[in-house]
């Protein structure tokens, strides 16, 4: 049961969190971060994460915390917004392998579309650089 | 500017919530009504929308309501998830035409994903009536 499947602590996620691996970082409390996907769907592609929490996906998150981290990914989706200026947003959470999600800690992305580009497919664009992606991170971080 | 337009009052899921239009109804209470899209991605293809607001997107979601409409979201998802027993399960939101959104009224896509069948695009399967859906729907509801 993928859906059902205990938290694996060495997640990449887990790893970005404890500072074992490097993100390029546009929002950080105490409730969550985000940071720059590194194989954006589109130019400007955010990750939000909850902090302190063993969720696989949005079925497992305590509903303790479902108000807080929400307001996360709503802050994040505003300042992706009035950032990047795209002409809309998309807001998708995969929750189990078959729905497409690859690393099992809960994440909703934020993915700004522009009028008449397609999403890319997961990974199709190659992985990004920190140096590629720190430009757009900062036009995000001016949005908040 | 799509993303911040004028809330219309006379889009089908005001409707909807007036009573003025029908649906198939799998969750109501207070603060968020949810039932079947008659153009479903996949089977068992839900929407959340919160009533009592005039938000056209997540966006402009007022900060108070975000917990208590993101709970039902929640909810629903698991009920679909417990009702249905997919192999994974996508919640999607999109925020303005170029995102993909068709009715603008907030709403959150409850799609349950199986092991090796795609989503299908907006409306590619065709409309669907109430009687194909209730028996979809009743399997949902028995998943609360």
């Amino acid at each position: 049961m993928t859906l059902h499947a205990p938290y694996d602590p060495n997640n990449i996620f887990a790893k970005i969190l404890r500072g074992e691996m490097p993100c390029v970082k546009v929002f950080e409390d105490e409730v969550a971060l985000a940071f720059m996907d590194v194989f954006p769907q589109t130019e400007g592609h955010v990750l939000v994460v909850p902090k302190s929490l063993e969720a696989r996906n949005f079925l497992d998150l305590p509903e303790a915390f479902v108000g807080g981290y929400m307001l996360r990914v709503q802050k994040v989706a505003r300042a992706v917004e009035a950032g990047l200026k795209p002409d809309g947003l998309r807001v998708i959470q995969f929750n189990g392998a078959p729905a497409g999600q690859t690393v099992f800690h809960l994440h909703f992305h934020i993915i700004p579309m522009r009028d008449g580009v397609a999403m890319g497919a997961h990974a199709s664009g190659g992985m990004k650089s920190a140096d590629e992606l720190e430009p757009i991170a900062a036009r995000i971080r001016a949005g908040f």
